[in-house]
């Protein structure tokens, strides 16, 4: 006998599959498939030495042993909340106090992952209004539509984040009586994901003034995620949203470990307005009374050591050097194809591939299968933009560097050249 | 200028600090205080060797040390979920495949916690019912408070939940056509925190049968908190409740490596109905799109060696001590005492104590002042209830034997006892 159904709940319903399953399912089918899709880190370079030296170091003492393999705190380790606020800090070129902000101000979470999706719950009621770049990052995107919030986005030029069309969005929502459902504006402002694209000195000071502009009857928050910051290869670093933001009042900031440190210990921290901690550490208590301790211990002694400092200096040429065989590749395979363009990140992990307009990226379009069978996968552009607007572009890709190897690269570009040539010359058959 | 308020959520607002933050804070106030309040783990016992061990295993080759370092998967390491089912039923004594159980069937999260509140999210609308212990895991009945839900609550004794009053509850709920919004029964079914009392084995098979019997239209679930289970000191184990859930379609059980193991590595699990899992990745992918990866490869290696299996079985022995220091130590200082009367856990790490009516036990009674004066603290019965039903008990209290040192515990009763005597003997003057 079949039992009755499963009652789901509203928010099971809104949450939906990730799109990229797909593409992690034919990865793990086709073995000899080249996947630019994959989001994960290099792998030669993880600090497998480093790791092990530091849990060394804290299981030699009984002190430190037993602060690590026991119950931490709701809101991290406070040793750690203070070198990551610190670090940050230091990128920034100010103290902690000229910005108003202490270890207080710290949380510490599974990754900045969680973070976002605890930051959603605690802002965002269904019709509430937030405002992303266009494309963003589609695992974000994910948890506003689970939330059943609306999302507006701005375009993106070469400088990040268009904050022109931001300001004439704010104008028309204020016109039109929305200003009082926008709650957060969301930029990836360093080497976006999944552009590469990074916001300019000048719209970071734009963005920041027209959320305070606009912060009429309550606040308009700018959620910053910093995630791939520190992995900078090309010029010098640019101050954060948040060193503008003086008072600490506006801008709540990201960032990770996961990217310049080690995914497997799965750590991320916040920066934010004080008046958000205190709901921010009930509702985590809720989730999870505080994120894996014993990892929290081992960060804190990466950074302690120098040892992280070190690490993140290598893989700024460990990545440096994987972009600039994909950009060599890129300019080699697609430099001649009209219509066909890119991005050229500055760090992190991701070149965007814009095709021409015929050449439909998408999950269900030609090219996807053809550059499956010739053995190379990538993120559909689509999957970063958000239906609500209009037309999407489908023209378009991520291409990802990040655990690829370098003599992979050039090969996987060729297949994928191949591919676009086979869907471009002969008409879709589906 | 004071900037534009926050406008936080309506979620946010039904999110409320934890109820013992306040005791928290007494203990570190107070450092000559013994808590009993503290849920910690015994410090002395903690596995730092095993897990020194198994680091050194995991890191001492090029394979396995990326495997920790790299992205996990959201589901979790597929052979610590192999190895936590085959856990689970070789205590209940059967293979996987009678219970229609697979690792397909077991997620890995952030502790067992995060796992509670995920299935809430999965499951509950607002004005659903949930049907818990009276008294219950009072971080579940928070995380029910904030998804807006109505707890139904089922009294207890010494044989735990009181199962003919479940069903009169349900038959009830049932006439008055409620039946609809019931979707889970949590039972905290081994040593239950807060009380310390386990369910009999007759009264599992009737749960069970409850909840199929009452699932008319659509399915409502048992959501078993096995949290315990293993720290069993005192007789024989009992078969889980999804033992007798032979098709794996009415119960959800949940266990966790915090207890059994270290609290730092914040490993939980849970096993469940197929039809869950797609549903409950979708969400965990949007929460942090998996726990952390490398303390998973630490308690895999843990279980591989047999480390865990010996570990367990020196924590037994080390709160059957403490647990046996504290019910001397009880019938020493209470048994004279008229109206107070105390469980006694076979496992785990809480005892029960009621005490005589007059003595208020809560967080605004006078016990607990003198209580800190006196140098010890506890944590008031009244936790554990809800309000939505009536009056609330508010002369019991839970002591926890888990972190403290057994040669303080004769100590901290005899306190207990002289603050009990001297709210006893005198009017209450606030």
């Amino acid at each position: 006998m079949t039992p009755a159904p499963i009652s789901f709940s509203h928010k099971s319903h809104r949450t939906s599959d990730s799109p990229i399953a797909f593409f992690i399912q034919q990865a793990i089918e086709n073995p000899h498939l080249i996947s630019l899709a994959a989001g994960l880190v290099d792998e030669p370079s993880l600090p497998v030495e480093p790791v092990a030296a530091a849990v060394a170091q804290i299981l030699s003492t009984t002190d430190s042993a037993r602060a690590a393999l026991q119950y931490g705190s709701t809101q991290g380790l406070h040793s750690l909340r203070e070198k990551a606020l610190n670090l940050v800090c230091e990128a920034d070129g100010v103290k902690p106090s000229e910005l108003n902000l202490s270890t207080k101000d710290v949380v510490l979470t599974t990754g900045s992952q969680q973070l976002l999706y605890l930051l959603g719950e605690l802002l965002l009621d269904p019709g509430d209004i937030v405002i992303t770049e266009a494309p963003s990052y589609f695992v974000y995107h994910a948890v506003l539509e689970s939330m059943d919030v609306r999302v507006l986005t701005v375009p993106m030029d070469e400088h990040g984040m268009n904050t022109d069309a931001l300001e004439e969005r704010l104008k028309h929502l204020e016109h039109t009586n929305q200003l009082d459902r926008v709650k957060l504006i969301y930029t990836v402002d360093y080497f976006q994901n999944p552009t590469g694209l990074t916001l300019t000195l000048a719209r970071r000071q734009h963005l920041l003034e027209l959320a305070q502009r606009f912060s009429k009857k309550h606040r308009i928050l700018v959620l910053e995620d910093a995630a791939y910051r520190e992995l900078r290869f090309d010029g010098p670093d640019l101050p954060s949203i948040k060193s503008f933001d003086e008072r600490n009042e506006f801008v709540i900031s990201t960032y990770t470990f996961s990217k310049p440190c080690a995914p497997g210990l799965k750590t991320g921290y916040g920066i934010m307005p004080r008046e958000f901690i205190q709901p921010l550490l009930n509702l985590k208590g809720n989730h999870d009374f505080g994120s894996c301790n014993f990892v929290q211990h081992i960060i804190d002694q990466l950074l302690e050591t120098g040892a992280y400092d070190r690490h993140v200096k290598q893989l700024r040429s460990v990545y440096k050097h994987k972009r600039d065989v994909m950009r060599d590749a890129l300019e080699q395979q697609f430099g001649d194809l009209e219509g066909a363009s890119w991005t050229n990140p500055q760090g992190g992990f991701y070149f965007w591939l814009t095709l021409p307009d015929e050449v439909n990226t998408g999950p269900d379009g030609e090219l996807v299968k053809v550059a499956v069978r010739e053995g190379v996968i990538y993120v559909p552009g689509e999957f970063g933009h958000v239906a609500v607007e209009g037309k999407i572009p489908n023209n378009e890709a991520r291409l990802c560097y990040g655990v690829v190897e370098p003599d992979e690269i050039p090969e996987a570009i060729r297949r994928l050249r191949a591919a676009v040539d086979a869907v471009v010359r002969r008409p879709v058959m589906v």
